[in-house]
C-alpha cells in the first residue's frame, strides 16, 4: 500500500466510525428526533457498530482508526501496521494524519445528516456533546485515569486477540467497544481515541452550529493523553505476558 | 438461476424483510401490544434482524432485498448480481420487481398479525407510522441528505465487507442495518431502501385499515430517490478505493 | 443414536430453553426482582439465548426442542431428523415427548429458582404469564393467525440456513428468535413452539403456586395448533422455493 | 505453560472480567454517571462482554476465570485445563489462586476509574452493590438454589459447546452469560463465580471508599457455596448425557 492509500484508508474507515458514532449520540440527545432519550445502551452498541464498519472499510490498513492503537502497536514492538506495511514512526504520522482528517470529516456529516435538529433550540452543552466527550464530574487526574484505563482495556484486549485461533474479525472489536462503554464509559463517556474526540471538537469549533457554546479546549488534552498513555502501556504490557 | 426464480426469490426474501421490519413497529407503537414503548434500540434490532432473515431467504440471488442495493452495484461495474446471475439493466428490473411485490406482501402479512392491534383507536400517523417512514423536521431537502447518507453507508460498507478475508454472512448486514438505524435513523426513520418504503405505502393506501388517515404521498419521493442516490454514489466510489 | 437417547437429548435442550426462557419473564414482570420492569428486548434476548444454550445441549439429535420444527421437518420431507436419525413418524413421537417433559420440568426449575419471590403478593395473571403466554386482546382467530405466522418464519427460515454455505450454528437460531420476538411477539407473546407454550402451562396446574390463578386452558389450543400449522406450511413450502 | 504462567493468565483474565463487570454496575448505579438508570439488560451485556474479554486475555490457560469452572472440570474427568495443563488438585488450586487475586485487581480498577463518582453521596448498600451481588429477598436456602441453578447451566452449556462442530470461542461463553443473567439474575444477582463475589468483597473492605457500610460478610458464603457446587454438579452430569 503506497503511503497516500494509507492516509485514505484510515481516512475514510474514520470517517465513518465518527459519523455512526457521532450520529447516534445525536439521535439519543438532540430534540425530536426518533432516538431521543433511548438511553446508554444505544449509544453503546451505536458506537460499537461504528468501529464495526469502520473497521471493514479500514481493514486494509490494518483498521486502527484510532491514534491509541497505533501508538500501542509500536510501543508492543510489533514489525506491521497491516499487512505488509512497516510500524515505523513516519508510517505512524500518515495514520494519524489520516485517522485526524477522517474524524473531523466524519463530524461534519453527522452535522449534516442532523441539520435540521441541531437548528433546534437545545442548551449548547448537548450540541457540544454529539462531537466531543466530556466528564459528568471534572476532575483532570480521575477523569485521565479513567481515559487511560478504558484505552489500555481497549488495545491490551485487541492485542489479546491472537491468543485464540479463531476469527470474528471486526465482530471482536465493536463487541469489545460495546462493553467498554458499558463498563468504563461512565465518567467521561469512553473518547478511549485521540482523533475520536478532538477531530469532531475542531469541527464543532468550525462549523456555523445554531447556538454553539465554546468547544471546551481546557478539558480537550485528557481524551488525547490518556488514551495515547493507556494505548502504549497496554502495547508495553501485552508481550510480557503473551507466554506461547 | 431462471428470471422467475430470482423473481421469487427476491421476493420472498424482502416479504420477510417487511413484515419482521413493519412488525417491530407496530410492537412499539400500536396500542396494547406487549412491546409498546419498547425503544428505540428494539426498533433497530428488530430491523437488522428483519434483515438477517431475509438475507438468508434471499441468498441463492445475492440477497440485495433492496433496490439500492441493486442500483448500487451496477454502479460499482460488479459483473454479478449474485452467483452466476449477470449485472444486466434486464436483471435489475427483475429484481426490483421482485423486491416492490415482496415490500407490499410483507407488509400485508404484518397487518394480519397485528390486526386486532390495528382495530383499536391510535392516531392515523401512528398506524402510517407501522408501514412507512416520515421524517420528524420535514424539510425535504436536508430529508433527502440523510437517506442518502445512510444509504451510502449501507452500501459502501457492504462493499467493504470483501476486505475482511473472513465471513460473517447475513450476521455483519443485520448488525451493520442494526447500526445505521441507531446512529442515522433518528430524522427520517431510515428508509435507506425504496421497496421498504413504497411497497408498504401502497400496502397502506389499499388495506382496509380503521381509522387510517392519507398514505402521505408528497413525502413517498424522498425514501426512494435519497436510497437510489446514495447507493449509486457508494457503487462508484467504492471501486475508487478499494486498493489491492 | 438411542430412542432413550434421543428422549434424553431433546428433554435437556427443552428444558434449558425454558428454564431461561421462563426465567427472563419471572426477571421482568415478578415482584422484587434484579430486572423488574426491564422491557420487551430483554424478554427477547433472555429468550434468544434460551433458544442459544438448548440448541448447544440438544445439538446431537439435531436440537429440535420445538414440535413445531419436528413436524416442519416432516412436512419438508427431510430425510433425518438430525445426524443419523430418520425421520419416521415414531422418531416424531420420541422427539416431541422429551421436549414436552422437558418443558415442563424447565418450568419447575424456574419456579424453584424464582420461588422466595413467587410467594410474594403478586396477580394471578402475572404468575401464569411466568408459564405461557397470552394474547393482548383476546380474539382466538387472529390470535391463531399472529401463531401461524410467527412459527412459519421461525421454520422456513430455519430451513434457509443452508442457503448460506458459512454456518452460525446456535447463535443463528438464537438471533432468529430475537427477532420474531421482536416483531411478531406483541400480540400473542410468540410461543411458536407447542411444548414451549402447554409444558409450562401444566406446570402451572401442578405446582403449588401462592395465589396462582386457573391455567386458562380456554386459550391453551391456540399456543399448540398455531405453530403445528405454521411450521407445517413451512416445510411444505421450503423445498419448493429452494433453488438449486 | 508454567505454573506462573497459569497464575498470572488466569489473574490477568479474572481482572478483565471484574474491571468491565464491576464498572457497568458502577455505571448503572452511583450516581452521577452517563450511565446511570441504564437498566438490566446493559447490566447483562456489560458482564457478558466483561467475560468476553476476560476469555480472549486468559485464552492460554483455557480461560477458565472462575473457580466453578475449574471445580466442575476436575468433576467431569476432564484430563486438561487447558492446552497441556493437566487437570490435577496442584493446578487447581494455582487457577484458583490467580482468579481470587485478579478479581480483587479487577474490583480495585473500577474503584479507580470511578473514583469520584464513590466520592459522591450514595447509600452504602449502593456503593456495596458494585463490588458484591446480595439478594433482593435475603433467604439463604433459596438464595443458594438460584446460584446452583445458574452455575449449573453456566458449566454445562459451557461443556455443551463441544457439541457443536463450529467454535464462536470467547462470543459463545459472552452470550450465554448475557442469558444468565437476563434470565436467572433476578433473585441474587447471578454471581456464578465464586472469585467473582469474593474478591471484590474483600476489596469493598479494604479499600478507603467514602460512607460505606459492612461488606455483608453473612451472605457472603452463599456466593461461594452455591457456584461451586452448580459447577460440580454439571461437571458430573455432562459426561453422563454426551451421548458420541
Amino acid at each position: 500500500m503506497s503511503t497516500g492509500q494509507i492516509f485514505v484508508t484510515e481516512m475514510l474507515g474514520t470517517m465513518m466510525l465518527l459519523l455512526l458514532g457521532c450520529g447516534v449520540v445525536a439521535n439519543v440527545i438532540l430534540p425530536r428526533t426518533k432516538g431521543f432519550g433511548g438511553g446508554w445502551l444505544l449509544i453503546n452498541f451505536g458506537w460499537g457498530l461504528a468501529v464495526f464498519a469502520g473497521v471493514f472499510v479500514a481493514f486494509r490498513s490494518g483498521a486502527h482508526i484510532n491514534p491509541a492503537v497505533t501508538v500501542g502497536l509500536m510501543a508492543s514492538g510489533a514489525q506491521e501496521f497491516g499487512p505488509g506495511i512497516e510500524a515505523t514512526a513516519g508510517n505512524a504520522v500518515v495514520y494519524i494524519a489520516g485517522q485526524m482528517v477522517g474524524a473531523f470529516l466524519g463530524a461534519v456529516l453527522t452535522y449534516l445528516v442532523y441539520k435540521r435538529h441541531f437548528d433546534e433550540e437545545a442548551p449548547g452543552a448537548v450540541k457540544l456533546a454529539v462531537f466531543s466527550t466530556g466528564p459528568e464530574l471534572r476532575s483532570y487526574g480521575w477523569n485521565l485515569m479513567t481515559e487511560i484505563v478504558g484505552t489500555f482495556v481497549l488495545v491490551f484486549v485487541v492485542l489479546s486477540f491472537a491468543n485464540w485461533p479463531g476469527d470474528l474479525g471486526p465482530l471482536a472489536v465493536a463487541l469489545l467497544v460495546v462493553g467498554i462503554g458499558a463498563s468504563l464509559g461512565g465518567p467521561t463517556g469512553y473518547a478511549i481515541n485521540p482523533a475520536r474526540d478532538l477531530g469532531p471538537r475542531i469541527a464543532h469549533a468550525v462549523l456555523p452550529i445554531r447556538g454553539k457554546r465554546s468547544s471546551d479546549w481546557s478539558y480537550s488534552w485528557v481524551p488525547v493523553a490518556g488514551p495515547l498513555v493507556g494505548g502504549s502501556l497496554a502495547g508495553l504490557l501485552a508481550p510480557a505476558v503473551a507466554f506461547g
